[in-house]
Parts: C-alpha cells; sequence; structure tokens
C-alpha cells in the first residue's frame, strides 16, 4: 500500500465548505487504496489575525510567546478537517506537530525541523486511520512548542513525506501547478508537466511563488517526489522530480518579482572590507539581500548595488547610509521603482548564448536592464517596474514557451 | 515566599484591555513579594465560537477532535497574557494544560484531573517568573489533549493550588463575592467576607453561579483556601473556607434559580423497581436530575416529581413517556413555569424551625410552594417562576441578612 502526503494551504481550509471538499479529496486517496497523511496550514487569515491580536497587547512579543499563539491556527484546521473526514465515515486522526513528534531546534519563530519519529503516525496508519498533521509547528525536546516561519507548512509535508519515505508528497494550492510564465501576464502561458528540483528552486526564489524555497530544497535534499496541484481543480499538476538524464528545454519558464527594490551604494573606495561592513550592517536589521552586483571600480570609485523585498528597503538603506561614512560612500540611493524578471532551465548550463539572447529580446522592446545576475540555470534582470508585463511576454515568445 | 493561584475566567480576558489590566493585577500580586501562577480561560465568546465553527462541519463532532478543537482557546489567552506581563516588564512563560503535566483520565469533553506533576512549575517559578497555565484542559498518559468540561478553569485553578500547597487560590470574576442573595434582586443584600465550603457547595448548586460546584468540592476536599473577586474593582472579595468551630448565622445567604423545569408521573404503582426504571431512563438520555419528591401512596397511586434544567426538559418528559407503560404511570406532566428558591446556612443544622420560618415566610407572600427538598444546611422549595423575586426578598428580610 503506498503512503500519500498531502499538504493543504490556508486558502484551501478557509471555510467550512473548502474543509469539506478536502476532506473528500483526502478520503478519495484513501478510497483509492493509498495510506493518507494530510499536512494543514491554518485557515484563511488566522495566522494574521492571531499577529493583530498579539500587536493589540504588545509591540515586541517575545518570540516563545508568539510561537505559543500562532500554534493554534493549524490546530483549528486539523481538528475541523479530522472532524469532516469522520462526517464523510472515514477514521481520521489530527496531530499537533508535537504529537507526531516533529522535533525542531529552540529557535521560536523560524525553527528549523531537527527531525521526525515516525512511531506515532506509523501506529495511527497501521490502525487504518487518515492522519492528518498541523503543518508550520513543532516541538523541541523540552516539549517547547516552535514554529517554522512563513511557509512552513510546505516544510513539514515534505520533511514527514521524507521521513516517511512517502511514494508522492501533494501540495494542493491555489494555482494549477508550475506555469511557464504568469497566466494572468501571458495568456498562452502553459502548465509544465514536470520539472527538475533546481529549476523549482530557482523559479521560487525568482518569483513563482508555487512552493516554498526552503520546502523546495529539502526535497531535492531527500529526492521527495513532489506534486503541485491545484485544491479547488481536480486536475493533474506539475510533478517536482529529478530531472531525464539530458534536457531538451533550454529555457523551461519565465518568472518576474515585483515586490524587489534596488539600494545603490555610490563612490565607494577599493579596499578591503567594505562589502563586508556594509552587509553586516543590513544583516544586522534582519534584512535578506536577493541580488548583489559590485561594478568594476572606477577613479571616482566603484558602486554596489543590491537588491531587497520593497518592505525592507528603508531599513536596507537606513542601514547603509549609517555605515557610509565608515565605508567612504558618496551616496545611498534607494529605489523601490524596479521590478525583476527571470529565466530559468536546467538545459542553460550547456546553451551559451541564452542570456544573450535574453538581453536581445528586451533591448528589442526597449527594455533597460539595470541590474544582471546569473546562476548556472537561472539569469535574472532588474529592470523599471512599469515595464514587467512586457518583458515577461516578451520572452515567452522569445523561447517559444507556448510550444511544448 | 507565598505562592498565590489566580484564576481569571474568559470576560476578565475578552479584549486586549482587559488582558492588560490582568496582566497589571498579576504584576502587583508578584511585586507584592507572592510568587503568582494564573489560571486563564478562553476570550470572551471563543468557546462557543470554537463549538459553532465544530457544528457547521457536522453535528456529531469526534469528542477527541472536539477537545483538540477547544483547547486552541486557553491557547491563545495564555499567550496574550504572557506578552502582556512581558510589556509591564516581568518575565512570564505561558503553559499549556500538558507543558504544565495537568494530567487526566482519557475522557474527552469532560475529563477529571488525576494529578499534577509540579516539577515544570516549580522550576519556572524557581527561575522569577509568572507561571501562566491554561485552565479547562489537560493531558492523558499517552499525550492527548482533554478538555474538563464547561467550569473546567475553576477546576484546574483548585487542583493547581492544591499540587502547588499554595496560600491562597483566588477566582477573578465578574461579581465581587458570594452575596447574601442576588443583588438585582435585592438591593440591601450583603457581601459576604466568609463562608464555609459546604455553604459554597449548597449556594453553587442552588443557583448562586460564582464559583463551580466540583471546583468548589475540590477545595473543599484539598481544604484549598478560595477568595471569590472581582475582576474590575479592586476590592475584597468572599474567603471561602473551613468554618469557624460554632457557626452564628443561621442562615447565610438565599438563592433562586430560574432555569429549573418540573416533570411528574402520576398514578404510579406502588412497587419496588418503579424509580430505578424511570431514573435509568433519564440518566440514558443524559439527563441531570436535582430534585426528586415521591409522594406518600394513596389509593389512586403514589406520584413522583422531579427536577431539570430547563434545555433538559423535552428529553426527560419524551424519556418518562417511553417507560410510563412498564411503571403504570397515569400522565407525564412537563412545566418550565417553575423555579427555585433555597436557604442556605452552615446553622441550620443545629437551629430547628428555620425550614418552618421559610414557609411561613413564603406564605404571608401568598406564594404556593410545589416541591421541597432539604439537606442539612440547605431548604429550597419550587415555586411558580413569575414568584422569585417576591420570594428571594421576603425570604432576605426573613431571615434579616441586611444586617452583618
Amino acid at each position: 500500500m503506498s503512503l500519500i502526503v498531502q499538504k493543504f494551504g490556508g486558502t484551501s481550509v478557509a471555510t467550512p465548505e473548502r474543509i469539506k471538499h478536502v476532506a473528500r479529496r483526502v478520503v478519495a486517496t484513501r478510497g483509492a487504496g493509498h495510506h493518507v497523511v494530510a499536512v494543514v496550514s491554518a485557515p484563511g487569515d488566522m495566522t494574521d489575525d492571531l499577529i493583530a491580536m498579539a500587536r493589540q497587547i504588545t509591540g515586541h512579543p517575545p518570540a516563545r510567546e508568539l510561537d505559543m499563539l500562532l500554534a493554534t491556527g493549524e490546530q483549528v484546521s486539523i481538528a475541523l478537517l479530522a472532524m469532516a473526514i469522520h462526517a464523510e465515515g472515514h477514521e481520521a486522526i489530527s496531530l499537533t506537530g508535537g504529537q507526531a513528534r516533529i522535533r525542531t531546534e529552540r529557535v521560536h519563530t523560524r525553527a528549523r525541523i531537527l527531525g521526525v519519529d515516525r512511531r506515532r503516525i506509523d501506529r495511527e496508519l497501521a490502525a487504518g486511520r487518515i492522519v492528518i498533521v498541523a503543518g508550520f509547528q513543532g516541538i523541541t525536546d523540552d516539549e517547547e512548542i516552535t514554529t517554522l516561519g512563513r511557509g512552513g507548512s510546505d516544510t513539514t509535508a515534505v520533511a514527514l513525506a521524507s521521513a516517511l519515505g512517502a511514494d508522492l508528497c501533494q501540495i494542493y494550492t491555489d494555482v494549477e501547478g508550475v506555469f511557464t510564465a504568469d497566466p494572468r501576464l501571458v495568456p498562452e502561458a502553459r502548465k509544465l508537466r514536470e520539472i527538475s528540483y533546481d529549476e523549482m528552486l530557482e523559479m521560487a526564489s525568482s518569483g513563482a511563488l508555487v512552493v516554498q524555497t526552503r520546502a523546495a530544497e529539502l526535497a531535492k535534499q531527500y529526492r521527495v517526489p513532489l506534486e503541485v496541484r491545484s485544491s479547488f481543480v481536480d486536475r493533474e499538476g506539475t510533478i517536482v522530480a529529478e530531472g531525464t538524464m539530458e534536457r531538451r528545454r533550454v529555457v523551461t519558464g519565465v518568472t518576474h518579482d515585483r515586490n524587489v527594490a534596488k539600494i545603490t551604494a555610490t563612490g565607494l573606495v577599493d579596499r578591503p572590507g567594505i562589502a563586508h561592513t556594509l552587509f553586516r550592517a543590513i544583516a544586522d536589521r534582519h534584512v535578506n539581500v536577493n541580488m548583489i552586483i559590485q561594478s568594476v571600480p572606477r577613479p571616482q570609485g566603484a558602486d554596489i548595488s543590491f537588491t531587497v523585498a520593497r518592505s525592507d528597503m528603508a531599513a536596507a538603506a537606513d542601514a547603509a547610509r549609517g555605515v557610509a561614512r565608515e565605508i567612504g560612500a558618496e551616496e545611498i540611493l534607494a529605489d523601490d521603482q524596479v521590478a525583476m524578471v527571470s529565466i530559468v532551465g536546467a538545459g542553460m548550463i550547456s546553451n551559451p548564448g541564452v542570456a544573450a539572447r535574453m538581453f536581445g529580446a528586451l533591448a528589442r522592446e526597449g527594455i533597460n536592464i539595470e541590474l544582471i545576475a546569473t546562476s548556472e540555470i537561472k539569469v535574472s534582470c532588474v529592470i523599471r517596474a512599469g515595464e514587467v508585463e512586457r518583458a515577461v511576454r516578451a520572452l515567452h515568445r522569445e523561447f517559444e514557451l507556448d510550444k511544448a
């Protein structure tokens, strides 16, 4: 008997009707002869509502108590889903992160999973039950409740699938799978039947918010086969797995990210330690930096540009200004009218000239490129925010992604 | 250093402002040099809201999953209260029933407490922290979450006070203490400085809903000194403790209960087993019976009358009708236009004629008594519902309860 882990996000359990819908989906999988472990997020906006409650009490809630509070969200979901499955005539049991023995480090609000003790889940599955596990949460060795941070439910699902040796980990979400581009921007975008872990990772980190980056990394590391599919439409999704040995596709998809701001420090002196001083100051403000580009030093000094999430722009600029004198910067410029477009494809590695084709396609559209960053299977460009749609469509056309 | 357990009900933590108010109360007690363990109920209507959510999923939620769901209510309260105490500059830590090791039997939705392992709480207190424990919930030996049933937070507080050897268990509620009668009915009613456990128990079971009966029983059994006082007004409440050796007061208070319905089975044959058959049938419907009165058999047969909560009247009457033929009943009469008034006082035991004074006072008001039941320290009468106010006032006057 095969085992399938199914993960349902907050929108999938936002209302009683949707919870019943998820219950029928889970029961159908069980009825098809599979063992099922379902991982559920907090319903709808509940996590945000709980955070708002905490903020009404204090601007600085202790992390431990925030975890205690937030963990109730998934506990509500799992109980309701278990009830709905019972109402469908199937045995089900809900387990908190603690009861499922999802062991984490004691780092509140963003704990990493150390391991899973599968005995309780095995016992419940052996008794014929559908097991429902609270996503996003775990427990330390001294019984403290922790949460994994945003998107933690995907991570819970992948960790459980790995620990239980599941045959498949299905991520149910509000999109039908991974597309060659965002269908809202590119009507002819196609759903991909399969992509590799690396492609998934690059797409997730460049704006295609289908599976959380951290979960995709974990899936890659433990070779957990994933399927991304719709909670609402019963249709095959996209399988994320090791790719075929020789790639045919050069470019798999075009992604974009509007949640980008650019900071530039100009006229820097050219001596060791400048970058360290700057990015140490940024990190001290708990700001994540995405791209970092350092220009070739010119007589008037070097520039360093980097991108952050828009909500972090003020903090990042502030941190940079705080060390401006120390790093000899003339100016710190902050710009939130930018966006990032990327092309991703495992076949790029062995195909020179892909980046050049990208730049050419953008140039023909009259789109100026402000920053460029590349990995082995991705090329990203920062452009003006208002040009995102045209850029994505041009790149989708250039690489003929509408053709299977 | 003395230890005080403070219990705050749902209305005391219904809003952020009230939670902050409770936090200041707790911190003030800590500041006065006491160790504090606070026990908290779910905020406001949250328990009812959660039950409503479950009902939207299914009419028959499994008890285990209902406990899983309901336990989130207190978990929200304890986290928010811990945050509010931190914001006041004091160290606090919230503990679920499981983390506080409140061990219960595995009977979901109405588990009894088996014991408390105090080590975790001791450790936190020794570290100088205020400890906040979720009321109403516990954990089984196999890590299943249970709830104690309605009013369970009072029981949690008393159980903790007993296990920790607390010097005092304060029950903060929306009234200022135990009064000689309901002040809404009798303006001259006085707050009692002290009453005995037995009086508290009889008052609680006859309509004075100040402390849950079950918690009062536990307090009596383990000799836990209680104080009932207001969450909103900082004033001494009523101490519940062992009474002085010789009682001065004959009658301590007058209580009333409008949530009463009367069922009568008439013309019963006079043979053994009739009562057993009738009340077995009632019990099978999970209906609690309060008074039971059996008339002296007359030639036309005996009558049995009993009272139940109004919401149980239909079920009780139905059960009685189901066995009417078997017990030879002529008629099953159900009446929800009744109420109960009682006088309670530990001094009654050695004062004959107290019941007679009660009946006389009611008679002078022209109030007809339909049923009478007595215990050693209580006399209760069922009367017409519309006559409750006059009855309570007459009895308060008769026993001069307005005088200290």
